[in-house]
This record gives C-alpha cells, sequence and structure tokens, in this order.
C-alpha cells in the first residue's frame, strides 16, 4: 500500500545527517510525529551560513503536506540567501517539562523536537499559502480580514522546505534513576510545562465582537 | 562608573553581524534585555557548521553573569566541534502572543527574541557550573539530590559562550493597522501566549513530600 511505503521510507533517517546518535531510544522518524511536532509550533529557528558565520534566526512557519513553510519580506538576509538554494537547517522545540530525578546528572527534560535539513524554494502560489498560514493561526479569520493586495504581496517572499530530510526527538515520562539512588530522600517527579494561553486583548480601537477562535483561546 | 559604560557598551550593536535591520525599531542592544530573555529560557538552540552542513540543535542553557551555559556528554557531535572553537550561533525565542490585525500583512507576534554570536570555550569549573544550573531549574534543589560523581563529571563537558556579540528584538502591544483599515469590521487584538504550568507530576516509586519549589510550581 502506498501509505504504508511512504510510513516505512521516513520511520528510518532519511540520510546519514539525520541518524540521531545521543539517546538514540528517543528518535522518531515516522511522518505522523513529524506533522504533529510542526503542526504545533507557530515559528520554528532557521539556521544557514553567509560569508559573515552561521545564523540562526526564528520565524513564523506552517505546514501544508509535506512542506514546511516560511514567509518574509523580499528584501530580507534570510529571504535574499535561502532564495540562492542554500542549505538551511530548521527546527522547532516544544518543552513538555522539567524533570527531576534523584541524582544530579538524571535530570532530564521532557520535549518533542523536529530538525529539517534541506534548501527552501520559493512558492508560486503566494495567495494559496499565505491563506494557509492564517488557517494555522485562526480558523476562519481568513474570510473576515482585509485580504493581501497586489502591492503587499509583491513585497513578500514565500518558501517552502521539504519535510524529507527530518528527524525527530522526544522524551516523554518520568525521571529514570538508577537503582541505587531510588532511596535517596528527594522528590522525583515531573514538572510539566505548557503552551499557555492567557485572555485575548482587544484593540482599543476595536468595537467587533470577537469572533469563536477569540471566544475559545482560552 | 563601570557599570554604566558596561550598560553603554552594550546598547549598541556590538558588530555588524548584531545590527538589527528588518523592523529594527523592535531591535534591543542592553544587558538588562538579554539577561531577562536568557534567564527566562530552560533551551536555547545552537547553530553551527561541519563538513556535514549548518546544524541547529536544542539543548539546556542557563546563565551566570555574561555567559550562556550549556553542557553536554563528551562524546556528542556538538560538544566535539564547540570544543574545536567552531563559531556558533546561539538564539533563544519567547512567542508571547499572536497580533491579529484588520488587514493579513499587519498581523504579527509577539515576542522576545536573543541571538548570540561567538564560540564557545570549556569550563573548568564543572561542579561550580552543574550546581548553578540546577539552582536555574529548581532553587534549593542541589543540596537535596545525590550530587554527582567523579565519573559522571568526567563524562560531561560544561561549555560557555560570551554575551557580548549579540543582539535582541522585542514586540509586544497590539496590532498595528493601517489607518484605511481601521474600519475593516473585523475583531483585532492579542491572543497571548504565555508559558504555562500543569500540576507536578511526582515519580510512581516517590514517596517524599514535595518541597517548596514543587508545591509552587503551579
Amino acid at each position: 500500500m502506498e501509505t504504508d511505503s511512504v510510513n516505512d521510507a521516513i520511520a528510518k533517517p532519511a540520510t546519514d545527517r539525520t541518524r540521531v546518535r545521543r539517546i538514540a531510544e528517543n528518535a522518531r522518524y515516522d511522518r505522523a510525529t513529524l506533522h504533529a511536532i510542526v503542526d504545533a509550533a507557530y515559528l520554528c529557528h532557521v539556521a544557514f551560513a553567509d560569508d559573515a558565520g552561521t545564523h540562526c534566526i526564528p520565524t513564523a512557519c506552517w505546514r501544508e503536506q509535506d512542506h514546511l513553510y516560511i514567509h518574509g519580506s523580499n528584501g530580507g538576509r534570510l529571504i535574499k540567501l535561502l532564495q540562492k538554494g542554500t542549505q538551511a537547517c530548521v527546527t522547532i522545540t516544544h518543552l513538555d517539562g522539567l524533570v527531576l530525578a534523584r541524582s544530579a546528572f538524571n535530570h532530564s527534560m521532557n520535549y518533542r523536537s523536529a530538525v529539517v535539513y534541506g534548501s527552501f524554494e520559493a512558492v508560486h502560489d503566494k495567495r494559496g499559502a499565505m491563506a494557509a498560514f492564517m488557517e494555522h493561526i485562526a480558523v476562519g479569520r481568513q474570510a473576515e480580514i482585509r485580504a493581501g493586495n497586489a502591492k503587499e504581496f509583491a513585497a513578500t517572499t514565500v518558501m517552502r522546505i521539504a519535510l524529507n530530510e527530518a528527524a525527530c526527538k522526544v522524551r516523554s515520562g518520568p525521571p529514570v534513576d538508577d537503582e541505587a539512588d531510588l532511596q535517596h530522600p528527594v522528590w522525583a517527579g515531573v514538572l510539566p510545562l505548557v503552551a499557555g494561553r492567557a485572555p485575548p486583548i482587544p484593540d482599543a480601537r476595536c468595537s467587533e465582537a470577537p469572533p469563536g477562535y477569540v471566544k475559545q483561546w482560552v
């Protein structure tokens, strides 16, 4: 079955570069894990190199099928370099908790991370892509806002990178202590971190009623 | 006064590499902003290059005075490369909210980010540094746990990078719409994102009472 073969293809490292070495039992190479990590993110970190060195820049992102998308001003360094096909590494990390073990060196963190290697390509259907971005931010909002005009779209570049050469790493669950440390008299467990939301703050000049995605934010 | 001259020195870009170009009014070059962004983080993204390309790896971090610290296994790729003095870029990003404007292209995000350039150096006082790391995770816990032994310390490398060549970028507040869009009939404002905490999860084999930093977690 085609779907199975696709899943199989990505369930092992795509390249040597994406084979996780450290704590390899936390590695995940399946598409579902990768997609879930990307979909849970509003931003990613894009690393790339130029004559001035190696850089790491945070930028908004979203996913469509098997690509991660970003956008930026045509004149920005990031966009100009990525347009040249510069190799990039895109990383997304969600921190899920502090793992407090009985011994210092068994402390850890629970997290879900994805690392994607490749080159970005320019996206021609900018309107479709930016609508998908808005859908990622707030479902249904695209139909409510003043849409982008020709000038705004002309000044913006949308780029995407294939989610092919990628590796995820996931840790969850309790601390893992050495047997000899289990009797050490200290609290052990997880302090969970979650993506929290606070009540929406309407703009001072806004008299419109909040739509569903605002009312349901918290 | 020495403190003032230090603050002045970092209140403008340290190098051309750290001069923010895009939306430069959001740039911050003062030490207080930089320290606050680092101190609010449990992890950073470290970008570096080797023969296989440019990489971006999430790792735990903490701050002591004017350095950002990380640690890792001696045998890990990241540590081995950084030991060679490889140029690195360390980025920390806190996402504070989705900024919903009346027009598509005035949507934005509220955030605090810090980008640090330089090379890491090995830290000789590993015990002191790891104790500071534990203090960053949970104040007072260092005295309660089974401390690291000689073998554990020997297998671990602690490294630090100076917070000298750094730039921060901060956006906060409401959407900024074009005057012509203010009458567009759509809700506008901010959907705030916060670092959330969920109730502590004691390890199944833990019968110790929770200390203050666990009881006060949520």
